[in-house]
């Protein structure tokens, strides 16, 4: 029980405990009053979840969570704190990076080790990428990822997925469009790797040029998460969608899919439409023609018994007129935000005695990709994600150079903050003092502690590196 | 039991309702020790008030209540937290427009009702007249307005009506000069029909040129209210009081004022002088020479005994010399916020057994005017108050295009959002197709749904009406 | 019990009450779990320190603390508000100057009287020197310095000796050296007073050029706190070292150390290096070679064993690389804050039986030194530091002209507020209408009401008095 247990992408969650974080989160919704539709949320509503809150004698009396949030947000850091309140515990907030330390300079690597001391737990909100995952490297409490830059918002998937299932009674092999930003939007990232864990169907609709998914999320879709993709005449009549990918339930039926994928019986029916805006803050300028969600979009016959889901603000994309639309599921969706934040935390917290997440040394489970790191002033491969944490003036000194090795025909170096990965790089070998050429990547690496990558030739020959010639005593 | 209560403006409150809050504000102020004053406020009465507190076992354990700031504040923000927390209830905050969703763009209709799921009651503060409405319209749970533009701001009218009360040994027929930017001053605004309503006498002393009230304002409190104005002759002696209204405290002894106001025989005490700040944030220029209460201004007989009250914060037109002085009553006043806000979310949530508000199904008392409403886009008229949450961009396509029909000689339509009136419009009717001529507009309406009002004859035109002539199957 | 405890400088509080406000933080952190190291603060942890809180029944139940923060701030904030948590409090924060009433134009000094009746006590950070003492004249629950200006931060220095207390075993007799920005630091302030009670070798060692200790504080080091220099060859192998004091632990070995300062006995070893960054926001320009505290800086043999400690944020003076030495004590010193600042919450309040500081009836330990106090638009001597709150627009209305006379052979004038003194000032006395030639400043004053202290001649003529002349109906 020395362990910890952070929470910075949906893979830090297996299956299982997602299920059971859903599980929790029923129980808790039922204390909360298991409609929380307008017409019923009412006074005598209000006293009975204070009287069911009062009576149940939470745990989390005294327990206090930080929620930290570098970049704007409403409704992620009132019900991460109303979640908190709920469960009986409290909260303290820094809320505007303006009057924060980080005014003065101060990194949050500094913060998070601070604060570790005076709360339980931590949310964080980032506008770099990775942010998360470099809080939890230093805090000695468990951290949640609210949202880091590009990346990840792990707690809107779960959330989202709540949904769906209490919607379709079911979790898995459900057909999903997921549509609008799919670059910029860090919620469809935590999506689809939630969907395809759980077997759907997806159905991806980009809101505009550009606006595909990120290339290294879609190859970890293909080749992590068993996606394959439908060829286009599977999905002809949908002009909207860009590619559609179906799951394998178990690894042996992949390559009966892929083999079959022309033969494959493709549900008409779409049982949910995720829709997102146009993330403004991480492009340099603005939409045009982006995508429009509304009752003229909804009526192709697929659409007929369809969940909308948003996960709100939106800014235009989704018609008004569609609220009072039986499909409008984006309010239920929010309000889902606070029983399922309640069981995250109690979760990590370990507030109740049935519902607990393994903990581990480091906080994170351990992944199958082994760990490359060289400390940060080192002339290695950077990350080469503009927005990675790695890149803050504040917090580079902070963050290793450190990259997970993805064994693939052509490998990959995995920015084990971001998750961006770098096809293109050379291998060096520090005891013979040489560098491989390209061909050569495909080998296995051996111990990481006599390997050095490096981005191009240049830096390995500076770094005192010679191309396939063993030499000793090589430099750095 | 499947209703809701919003407090919107001072007249959501009926006269006994408001007795009803004071009672209960009473009993809490009992609780939290009589008198706050500086040289008893000390340890040994803090420590009273919290075994007082912990003894009294508060039902609002659990409870949460989120505090939505759109504009600057302390003192209200503040004041309804530590209300709440006084209760033994928790609060969410989002304080700062910058930091916020709204950021992104995300309209104040979409947040409060998300906001509705995580938590049990609603303060908003917003720089738009008849944000609170537009608020309530769209939450599942109580809205209380912490003031909205020029609009109005109905708790500080509680506070300011309980230290009148407290001071008085009564809140009927009282004198009370109201003073400072009654224009942009949206306290003075809910103070003075709240006065109107308890039968005050009204002295109006403007704190410079068009300062005075809002024209829609002042008729509502002669057509609505039932002030009457006095005669100058009756208040020559002075100056600085712009207009005086007397009420008749029961509606029969209206025409008896209004025909004998030559005669009515005015109390020369004033009971208390409100002073107010100018409220450079709705001007579009600075004051000059604007008005001071000092203790030359005070020196008058009239003053003798007065209370010197103000809403806080004060610029300069309230000499800090008249801290000490015995008719200083406004720091009394702000005090009064703790224990008045508390008992009006005590009573909103239904947290005391007797003290409870009527509730009703579209969380507002009904009123006596019938509503007229078109969809947003609706080519009819509009709200001409440029500063009406109608035309803030983001909450238009929210707000539907809703009037109350007021009748009278020259009939009024009323913004539902800021209750701004207006009084020169064109009533068309859709079946027959033609609009009537200005002189017509005295005539019953008839049915609204057979309705359209328009702002002038061109925008009838263009929608495809007629003057004066009926005719069929006529435009939108 | 009719008083109230400020804690503005480490100064209101005697070395008995910090040994007692330590006594009642060694209680909390072993409640809170004794340490608060990276790998032991687990879920176990987080639960043991609930029960153990939750069977504590804490008194602080229904207590509110405000925190009124004028000035960025993360860890100052938090902590209190942590603090204040943990005893099973309650807080309500204004953390924006931009959201709050100080955007109207609001007075520091209405603020913290209209908050009094919102809350039990008050922490506030503001960025004039001396606002915490303006503050607590005006507030009627107790006040405490979170930081004013670079006047002091109490509790901050609570927190640094309570680490040196810890780590050394005892607080007294210790060798501190102190580095970094020694004028513009707040810290540094209240940390060489504090050290100097305790009778430790101070090594000053400022940052960079000009950032020595302002002159004042250097002149009460030596003149009240029994500093002793000594002389340079003492100290000669260390280069960094700009002035070395002894205090004297008794005053009767004072002038024993005086005299014998060559003799005297220094240790070698130091116990603890205490670094600060640059304060850029008390500077107009930037620094230029500041100093940095690295492992080289820390190789000489007199730092083997010292702690080296950081009141943070750090912005590169303190090397990350000795995040991981076993001598780095910063973060236990962050630690250390949430135990400390419940120790001194739990004291002004009141919520322990057995520890309680003494009450007053102004909020204030008497001084020694006579108070001299004109109103504020008298025409005689006003603070010279620009940066006092006396010199801000809003407060300067509220902040009488008061100094504390403080009697030497060249006697000064010390701000109440921002404790900055002045040497160069005339004596006018007012019943004989002449004002004292300079030379005459040593002498006694006499009655305080008789006299007023001027800038300079030009001053004194122009309010009517004359050079050495008595005369009778003198001016203002």
């Amino acid at each position: 029980m020395s362990g910890l247990r952070h929470v910075t992408s949906i893979n830090d969650l297996d299956n299982a405990e997602i299920e059971q974080v859903f599980a929790l989160a029923d129980k808790y919704l039922k204390e909360l009053g298991e409609t929380m539709e307008r017409t019923e949320r009412t006074r005598a509503g209000a006293n009975l979840t204070t009287q069911r809150i009062a009576k149940s004698g939470r745990m989390g009396t005294g327990s206090i969570l930080a929620t930290l949030f570098y970049e704007p947000s409403t409704r992620t850091r009132l019900s991460f704190e109303s979640a908190m309140l709920r469960l009986g515990g409290r909260t303290i907030t820094s809320a505007d990076p303006a009057t924060s330390s980080a005014a003065k300079g101060e990194s949050l690597a500094d913060t998070v080790r601070v604060v570790s001391s005076y709360a339980d737990a931590i949310v964080i909100r980032h506008p770099r990428d990775g942010a998360a995952k470099l809080a939890a490297q230093y805090a000695s409490i468990p951290v949640i990822n609210g949202g880091d830059g590009a990346h990840e918002h792990p707690t809107q998937t779960l959330c989202d997925l709540f949904t769906l299932r209490r919607h379709n009674k079911k979790l898995k092999n459900l057909s999903v469009a997921v549509s609008g930003d799919l670059r910029g939007s860090r919620t469809i990232h935590s999506f689809v790797y939630a969907l395809a864990r759980f077997g759907a169907a997806i159905r991806l609709m980009p809101g505009g040029k550009g606006m595909e998914l990120p290339a290294h999320v879609d190859w970890r879709l293909r080749n992590e998460f068993k996606c394959v993709p439908l060829p286009k005449a599977k999905y002809a009549e949908d002009d909207a969608v860009d590619a559609l990918y179906v799951t394998a339930e178990r690894p042996h039926q992949l390559s009966l899919i892929a083999d079959a994928s022309s033969n494959y019986k493709l549900k008409k029916a779409v049982d949910a439409v995720y829709v997102t805006r146009f993330q403004k803050e991480r492009w340099s300028e603005g939409a045009r023609d982006y995508m429009k969600v509304d009752s003229k979009f909804l009526q192709n016959s697929r659409y007929k018994n369809t969940s909308v889901m948003h996960p709100l603000p939106r800014v235009g994309e989704l018609d008004i007129a569609l609220d009072h639309d039986t499909r409008a599921a984006y309010f239920q969706q929010a309000a889902y935000g606070v029983p399922i934040r309640m069981a995250l935390i109690a979760e990590v917290l370990g507030l109740e005695k049935n519902f607990a997440l393994a903990q581990f040394k480091t906080g994170f489970r351990h992944g199958d990709y082994e760990l490359y790191e060289r400390p940060p002033g080192d002339s290695g491969i950077r990350c080469r994600n503009p927005n990675c944490i790695v890149h803050d003036p504040y917090e580079g000194p902070y963050a290793a150079n450190k990259f997970l090795y993805v064994p693939a025909e052509a490998p990959r170096l995995r920015c084990y903050y971001c998750e961006t990965d770098i096809v293109d790089f050379l291998i060096a070998h520090r005891r013979r003092g040489h560098y491989d050429s390209k061909l050569s990547r495909r080998r296995p690496v051996g111990d990481f502690r006599d390997v050095v990558f490096f981005a191009d030739e240049e830096a390995a020959e500076t770094a005192g590196f010679s191309k396939g010639q063993p030499r000793r005593a090589a430099g750095k």
